[in-house]
C-alpha cells in the first residue's frame, strides 16, 4: 500500500495513503467547474475555479492573494520562509500551473459530461483532468498535506496558477516584470506536460514554442449559385486550400520562404538519449489510431514532436455544412491554423514569413486576411543543474525508477519569459501520460499517476533542501 | 399600365393587370411554406407547398392529380385536349417546374426571414421567389386565368410540377419511363433560369450538367494536442486541403487526368453570338461583389461559365470553428464539392475519374471515402425549332424587345431524360435576373418580371396555337 521512500518518512507516506480517496474528491470539486478561457460566456466558472484553489491554499494557512490583471486573476500563495542554515541561502522553488482549460468541444464524443467527472478503470475522466487541474493539484496537495502533518518545509514554496494559458498567457506575460520580486525564486517547478510512456516517468528540458493564426478568405459579396457562377468567379474555399496547402509539402516538410533560417539543429546529445528511448512508429500510430505515421522526412518522430518545428490546421469553416446537398460558391471560408517553434525561431518573425508567403500566393478574385492570436519562443532548461539532479532523485523514489530526459512538442509559453525576467532555472516535471487525450474529448488522468505524482513532489522539496 | 400584344386580347392583359396585386399575395402565400426538401425534419412543408399547387389547378377546373413516389409527389394537371383543325395534330406542352426550395442557411445574412416574403424596391424577397416557385406560377396563373376569362386554349398544356429537384430528382427520373404515355408531349416548357440582364430577356438553348460528392478524410480516431503530435501525425485538414488543391490547377483548369476527354468544343456560331452580348468583366464582377473574375484561361467568362466545365467547393468542415484558439490535431475532415459539366461529359465517368485522382494523391497516414450524391448530364435544346420561334415572338409580345439566345451554367437533370424519354423539344424561359441571389441569402424576383412572365406565357400558348 505505501511505497517506502528514501526522502520522505514513512508515516507521512501512510498518511496521504490514508487520505488518497479525499484528494481523489477534491480534484473531482475542481474539475467541475468548467472554467474555459477561450469562452467568453464561460467568465464566472473561470473565476470559480480561480477561488476554488485559492480557498485551498487560504485553508492550509498559506499567504495566498489573488492579483487581479485585465483577464482572470493569478492565483499567489507562498510558504514562510525558513531561517538561512549556517549561512548558506534558503532555496525559494515557484510552483506554477493554470486553472483554465480547452473548450470541451466536439461534446458528441465524450463517453461521459466533460465536467462531470468519473473514475473508470483507474482513470479521473473530465477536461481539465490531465491539463492541468489534476498535476496542479499533485503539488498544492503535497506542500499543504505536509504542512497539516504538522512538519515544516526545507525550503521556501511559493505558488502561481494563473487562468489564461490555453489563450497564450498574455495577461501574465504582461504583469511578470512588475511580479518579479513577489516571484523571484531559483527554480520554477511545472507539471503540464507527459510521461515519456507509462510506468517511464520524465523530466522535460524543453519545449517548443507556437504561434496561432486565423485566415479569413472573402470572394463575393454573397454565396453564388454554383452553376450560374461556377468557373467564372473564385471559389474562397478553393483559395483556402490552395493558400493552407501551399505552407506545407506533401511530404511534410514546411514550404515557406526561409522559415528553417533560424531552426536550431538538435544537439548530438540529445538525439542519442531520444534514440535510446525505443519509442516504435507503429505502436506510437496504434496509440492514436493512425494507420501510419508522416512527417518531415529525415526525422525520427520523435525528432519530429520535439525537435523540429510544425504546421497545423486546427480548424476549416466555409459554406454548407448541413445536412445534404447545397451546390453554392461560398462567399468566404476561413481556417484556424498554428506552428510549433523550436529554439531559434521567433514567432515574431514567423508571422512575418507566413505573410508574406499568403500574399505572394493569394489567388485573383479574392481577399485575404491573417489574424495572428498569440505566439512564444521555444524553452530549453538546464539538464545539469542541481534541481534536475534533486528532481531525478525525487521522482525515483516515487515512481520507483529514474526518469527519462525528453522534451515534450507542447508549448508553455510563460516558461521561457520566467527564465528571462526570474533568471531561475525550470523543472518540468510530467505526470501525465501520452494518451490522456489532452485538448480532446474523454480527457483523463490516471488516478495512480496523481498520487504518485503528489508523492514526487513532496519528496522534491525534501530533496532540493537537502544540507 | 396595360402592354399592348399582338398574340394577347387588350381585354384579358386588362384582367391580369387589374388582378396584379392578388397575383402578388397568392405568390407570397406559397413562399410562406419552407419546403426545403434536402431537410428531413421540413418533410411535412414540402408536401404542404406540392397541396398548394395542386388546389390552384384544381380551383382552375384542370384534371389534377397528386402522383405518390419513393419521396415527394409529383403534382401532375391538364388542360383539356382541344379538337384537331383540318386533321393538324394538336401541340401538347407540358410545363415542368418545382415547389421545392434550397435551404435558406446562412440565415443570419438575411435582412428579412427567409419564408416571410416581402417586397422591397419592387422586388419580392424570400427563399425559393425566383427557384422556382415565382417563375412556375406565372404558368400557372397564365393557364388557369386565361380559362378563369371564359376562354379556352388552342392547344393541350400539361403541367408537372416536382419536389425533388433540389435534390437532383431522383424520383422524377426513377418514376419517368411508366409515366411517358400521361406526360407525351410535343415540347416542354421550364421557367427556372434568368433573363440575359434586366430587360434582356433570353431563350436558353443549353444547361451544364451536375455531379455533387462529399469527400471524407479520417485520421487518428480523436483529436489531438497540436503540440505532442504535430509534425509526427498527418493533419487530417491539411490532407483534404492537398485533396481538394489537387484536382484544380492555380490558373482554374481541372487537373484530373482525362477530365476533359469529354468536354465538346462550343459551336463557333454560339461563342460569335455570346461574344456579341457584349458582356463585360468588370461590370459582371462588380455584380456579385467580387474584386475580379478568375477562371479557366483561354475562355471568355461566359464561355467559362454556359460551356466550360467547372469544380467547386461547396462546403468545408474540420476541427474547431467555434470561438478562440484550440491548438488541436483533428481526427477527421471533410468537403462538399461538385462539378458542372458540359455536353460529352458522362456524369459516371466524372466520379470514376475523380475517385481514381483523389486515391492517387491520397496522402500517407489517412483513409479517405468519396460519396457521390447525384449527377446529370447537359442538356442542348433545338435552336431552330417552331416551338422556339414562337417563344421568341411571346417573350418579345411581353418584354418589348426580342430575346437573346445563351446557355445557363445551372443544371435542371430532368430535362435531358425529358428528351430521351418524351422526344420532345424544350423550351428554358428564364424570367429571372442573374442577380436575384437564387441559392443564397435575400433571393429574390422582380414583381414586374413576375408579370411579364405572366403575360409572356400567355401569349406563348397562343403562338405555339397559331393555325
Amino acid at each position: 500500500m505505501t511505497t517506502s521512500s528514501p526522502l520522505l518518512p514513512a508515516d507521512f507516506l501512510d498518511f496521504l495513503a490514508k487520505n488518497a480517496d479525499r484528494f481523489e474528491r477534491e480534484l473531482m470539486d475542481w474539475l467541475r467547474i468548467a472554467s474555459v478561457s477561450s469562452d467568453s460566456s464561460a467568465k464566472k466558472n473561470v473565476h470559480a475555479a480561480a477561488e476554488w484553489v485559492k480557498q485551498k491554499f487560504a485553508d492550509a494557512g498559506l499567504m495566498t492573494e489573488s492579483i487581479a490583471t485585465d483577464g482572470f486573476p493569478l492565483i499567489y500563495a507562498e510558504t514562510p520562509l525558513p531561517e538561512a542554515r549556517d549561512g548558506k541561502k534558503t532555496p525559494v522553488a515557484l510552483v506554477y500551473g493554470h486553472y483554465d482549460v480547452q473548450p470541451p468541444e466536439p461534446l458528441e464524443l465524450w463517453d461521459s459530461p466533460p465536467f462531470e467527472p468519473v473514475i473508470r478503470d483507474g482513470k479521473i475522466y473530465a477536461r481539465g483532468a490531465t491539463d492541468d487541474k489534476g498535476q496542479v493539484l499533485t503539488h498544492v496537495l503535497a506542500v499543504t498535506q505536509w504542512l497539516a502533518s504538522g512538519r515544516t518545509l526545507p525550503i521556501q514554496i511559493k505558488f502561481l496558477i494563473e487562468g489564461e494559458e490555453e489563450v497564450g498567457s498574455g495577461n501574465l506575460e504582461k504583469y511578470l516584470p512588475r511580479l518579479a520580486d513577489k516571484l523571484a525564486c531559483d527554480v520554477v517547478a511545472v507539471s503540464d506536460s507527459s510521461q515519456y510512456a507509462p510506468n517511464r516517468p520524465a523530466i522535460t528540458c524543453g519545449l517548443r514554442g507556437i504561434a496561432t493564426y486565423e485566415l479569413f478568405v472573402d470572394g463575393p459579396s454573397h454565396d453564388l449559385h454554383s452553376g450560374s457562377f461556377g468557373g467564372a468567379v473564385m471559389n474562397p474555399a478553393m483559395a483556402l486550400c490552395h493558400l493552407l496547402s501551399s505552407m506545407l509539402d506533401k511530404d511534410g516538410k514546411i514550404a515557406i520562404d526561409g522559415f528553417y533560417d533560424d531552426v536550431l539543429p538538435i544537439p548530438d546529445i540529445e538525439r542519442d538519449a531520444w534514440k535510446q528511448l525505443g519509442s516504435d512508429d507503429a505502436e506510437f500510430a496504434r496509440s492514436v489510431g493512425a494507420n501510419a505515421l508522416a512527417g518531415e522526412p529525415g526525422f525520427t518522430t520523435d525528432e519530429r514532436r520535439w525537435g523540429r518545428p510544425s504546421l497545423d490546421i486546427n480548424g476549416l469553416t466555409s459554406g454548407h455544412q448541413g445536412e445534404g446537398v447545397k451546390t453554392v460558391l461560398p462567399a468566404k471560408a476561413s481556417a484556424k491554423f498554428s506552428c510549433r517553434l523550436v529554439p531559434g525561431q521567433h514567432p515574431e518573425r514567423v508571422t512575418r514569413l507566413i505573410d508574406e508567403h499568403l500574399q505572394r500566393h493569394c489567388p485573383t478574385g479574392v481577399r485575404i486576411e491573417l489574424k495572428p492570436d498569440h505566439g512564444a519562443a521555444a524553452m530549453l532548461a538546464d539538464a545539469t543543474s542541481p534541481y534536475t539532479i534533486a528532481a531525478a532523485d525525487a521522482v525515483e523514489s516515487a515512481f520507483g525508477v529514474p526518469p527519462v530526459m525528453i522534451r515534450e512538442g507542447g508549448s508553455i509559453p510563460i516558461l521561457a519569459r520566467f527564465q528571462e525576467v526570474l533568471g531561475c532555472d525550470v523543472l518540468l516535471l510530467g505526470w501525465g501520460q501520452n494518451d490522456d487525450a489532452a485538448h480532446s474529448p474523454n480527457e483523463k488522468f490516471s488516478v495512480a499517476d496523481f498520487h504518485r505524482g503528489i508523492r514526487a513532489s513532496a519528496a522534491l522539496w525534501q530533496a532540493i533542501g537537502k544540507p
